[in-house]
């Protein structure tokens, strides 16, 4: 066994090979059975009647290809406040027990398409680079709020991985508040800046750990992988927030975002998974732009997290990067 | 909706009970159903020579009620290093793409009973106290190796929360390394302690989230509970590290246990759940005793995570704290 700290996330890893199989033999238990029945489903085309209400749709006209909405259960309020600090409930308080923030913010959903039975990873390149330009777009209307401080855009897929709906959909989350995992990355990204002059996610470079590549990203299974055959897809170009993609680099991280959940399907037997989009808080300062480098994560769920997880923020990941890359690197999937 | 930072783990927590049913009608869907074919279970009384080497059994005779072993799947090995640093491997090194130490650690099993049916919360308060006591007891022998950093003392009950095996036992996996969340809580108490001059551990008076309280515990739904029904027991005097456990304390906290455990199974039907002890690092500055106090949380299983939390490390919680305290605090079981 080995630990490893991982530069970007400041989190250590337990590597123990020998407590589980080959590397290969890691299958999914709970492979994802889409349901089918679609009579029944709020984010079908012809039931955007049973929706909450809609931000905006593409193409603009009955025949969308993806929706934008509100989420029916948000887990925060857009009503709490309003825009440009004119009533900015949202400043923290210490309440003497710690401190608290009133519950501003916004949920939304992104139906990735009209079709239930159709998966994000069944899409055209150019139709994935719709719904990151989607993502974009909405980032655009709710930067424009002061009091939100980080937009957490994330996609759960299976049941067992938090989905409660099973067409396909991710999510985005808007906080009035920076999160734990943001700012430790960004002080840790900080850090080995200084240190080096580089920015850590600018470096890496190990063949060893590259999967597949394009013309404007790279996909690695990172060093101090927290799960077995964690994935992240990083821009080639130092870029500190996902916002800045362009319509081009968009279809060009469709194209690999598509292989890359292809060939997880195919060697993980089609787990449930999770991605979530790592950028910027909203403000930053100068001096942190050169640090700060936005990624992807894919985790597909293969293992459960117990006592020792939960108590110390540290995994035990039985399966080591190095072998996880190559096993998805030489696999071959049909697109 | 509102946003807790809590002063301890320094977490951001959203409740959000609009997105739920109401707190007492919170349930496991997932109730742990005890296996009871002991015939084949190597933790029975009768077994023994199924398990990976014993380390201290009590009484020490044939007709034992605990036993701490080996774990048969370490996650880290005890033969890499050496005691009192001779052959040190598990000082960390760059590799160029973070760090890395060689994975030298024990990790043990604490077998709680002889007998397979009996669940930890049905033995005597002394009993458990026993089982606190052997923890104890194992804690004073590691920490003989100048190479272990921090113990994770820790239980999983039920699969969903990560337990291979039915039969009742915890266990203990002692790291060459702090791990993130133990310095995360210790420069957070720091900061407290720096701030009001006062632990704030020592702090926790609030009526309003507590549960049940003995002549020298109290326990509480804390204030930025991350998950429903958590509840953390505290020492009520002030004490940095576990192991400064007597027998005294320890019977009175193993009725203290009992007690929350019975409420908890009977309150949310008979859940999975993890507990952690919180305790200091084995080497602390005179200057961090003040500020660091243990404590023991528990995690009813009751909902999943998903990508939100994953990226973000917030969480999501649908029941107030100061809800489930009066739930479990008014709440009658039969011990």
């Amino acid at each position: 066994p080995e630990l490893r700290k991982d530069p970007v996330t400041n989190r250590w890893v337990i590597f123990s090979p020998a407590r589980a199989k080959r590397p290969s033999d890691f299958k999914s238990k709970s492979p994802e059975n889409p349901n089918n029945n679609s009579s029944s489903c709020p984010f079908c085309i012809g039931n955007e009647h049973q929706c909450a209400p809609e931000i905006f749709r593409v193409p603009p006209d009955p025949n969308w290809k993806l929706r934008v909405i509100e989420n029916l259960y948000p887990a925060l309020s857009r009503k709490l406040d309003h825009p440009n600090g004119q009533n900015d409930d949202s400043s923290s308080e210490l309440s003497g027990l710690g401190w608290v923030v009133a519950g501003f913010g916004f949920h939304d959903v992104v139906i990735e398409t009209p079709v239930h039975s159709v998966q994000l990873s069944d899409l055209d390149p150019s139709e994935i680079g719709d719904v990151l330009i989607a993502y974009k777009r909405r980032i655009e209307q709710i930067k424009q709020f002061d009091s939100i401080k980080y937009i957490q855009v994330f996609k759960n897929h299976g049941a067992s991985a938090g989905a409660s709906m099973s067409h396909s959909h991710s999510q985005m989350l808007s906080l009035p508040i920076v999160p734990p995992s943001v700012s430790t990355r960004l002080n840790s990204m900080k850090e080995h800046f200084n240190q080096t002059g580089k920015c850590s996610l600018c470096q890496v470079q190990s063949k060893d750990l590259l999967i597949n590549e394009t013309s404007h990203f790279f996909s690695i299974a990172p060093y101090a992988s927290s799960f077995p055959f964690e994935i992240w897809i990083i821009p080639r170009d130092h870029s500190s927030h996902f916002d800045e993609l362009d319509n081009k680099k968009a279809v060009d991280l469709g194209g690999l975002l598509k292989l890359i959940l292809k060939k997880m399907a195919l060697q993980l037997n089609n787990p449930p998974f999770n991605f979530m989009i790592h950028t910027s808080p909203i403000q930053v300062t100068d001096s942190e732009l050169p640090c700060s480098h936005w990624f992807l994560q894919i985790i597909p769920q293969l293992t459960g997290v117990g006592g020792f997880e939960l108590g110390s923020g540290c995994y035990i990941n039985p399966v080591f990067p190095d072998d996880a890359a190559k096993i998805l690197r030489e696999l071959n999937v049909p697109i």
